[in-house]
């Protein structure tokens, strides 16, 4: 990494690439110039290298960036292959959805065990993946490298055990829920709001609309 | 509105303040300041004070905020209370956990209607929503008011989906596929992407453990 400082925007935009070039890889697409990234992110080409020369040089003049090359240096920036693991909390409809669909190893996660409080759950697998009792967390975590928790718990319920992931060291929280949680100096939060979403495309339809009428 | 020409990430944090505000409003709170909104948002007063100022003068020089009608303000920007309507397609674990625990009447949106293409689940509710034959979709569209599209079906199915429900004339897309949609004149794209997210997070994570090795 040659700039430790990079805006979170351009963090942002990382899987992003990764995603196109995943895409790009599938259709056996070997090289890609900056202006062809940018017709499909709808970026401007120089946005997009100017985001890449924070990380290295990746590109050769007129070349464009080779699909594969770029792919794992982008992969790299973005830690898939540091063998990360998580846990997760809730497995309701949302819990649910994420282990059996959500391709959690594409990305370079593990997920080893789930907690509910529900007891007809408890003891079960879900799509390979043994559900502990809640009050099994602690000594998991103590025995296990976790890096990740998962939040898929009811609003309702997310501070205390948001609390208990941070004591029990776990670094990172993937968090579902729908709640604003509270910055913490040794916890890194990182939430899906999914009404967030939906009122931003709220508030697009209103002008929609308001465009229409004109 | 005064300002038509709001930046992406001020509409982005409207959301967020809605979000804040319902949760003081559940705690009696009668008053905030841009201070104390800032500091539960983990931004500057000033900040605040000039997002909200971008829609017209909500708050008084040295009282703050009443909460509850700057909450309405937040929520009539964003377009809550217009009566929107959505469909879903894709009733697997996502599509499900959606229609059974998001409260999209919360945000002012009713969700009509299912459409699926599996026999088994064609002809039946799911909280209280139909599940349609997807073949019904055009038919439906002609006969209701439609705002929004919500895609919950596996990626590769998803690009001919896109093009039916643009010429259907729906508006506006929320997309919880892992497809980069095309930008199309007549359509909204708001995508909900997991991978992005936890990419993000697991960029966060290379630098947290790199910073407690230092």
């Amino acid at each position: 990494v040659k700039d430790t400082n990079i805006p979170p925007n351009v963090i942002r935009r990382m899987p992003r690439y990764l995603r196109v070039l995943d895409d790009l890889l599938d259709h056996n697409v070997e090289s890609v110039s900056s202006r062809q990234l940018g017709d499909i992110l709808d970026l401007t080409a120089s946005q997009i290298r100017q985001d890449f020369s924070r990380f290295g040089e990746f590109g050769q003049q007129g070349y464009g960036y080779n699909v594969a090359l770029l792919r794992d240096e982008v992969a790299s920036i973005l830690g898939i292959g540091a063998n990360r693991t998580a846990v997760l909390f809730g497995t309701g409809n949302l819990g649910r959805a994420l282990l059996n669909n959500f391709n959690f190893k594409k990305y370079g996660f593990r997920v080893l065990a789930a907690f509910d409080v529900d007891t007809t759950v408890v003891g079960s697998e879900i799509a390979g993946v043994p559900v502990y009792d809640i009050g099994e967390f602690k000594e998991f975590v103590r025995e296990n490298k976790v890096d990740v928790a998962v939040l898929t718990v009811p609003g309702n319920t997310t501070a205390p055990i948001v609390g208990e992931i941070s004591k029990a060291g776990i670094k990172s929280v993937w968090n579902f829920t729908n709640v604003e949680l509270q910055r913490l100096s040794n916890t890194y939060f990182e939430s899906i709001h999914f009404s967030d979403s939906l009122l931003t495309l709220g508030y697009h339809l209103v002008r929609q609309y308001e465009y229409s009428k004109e």
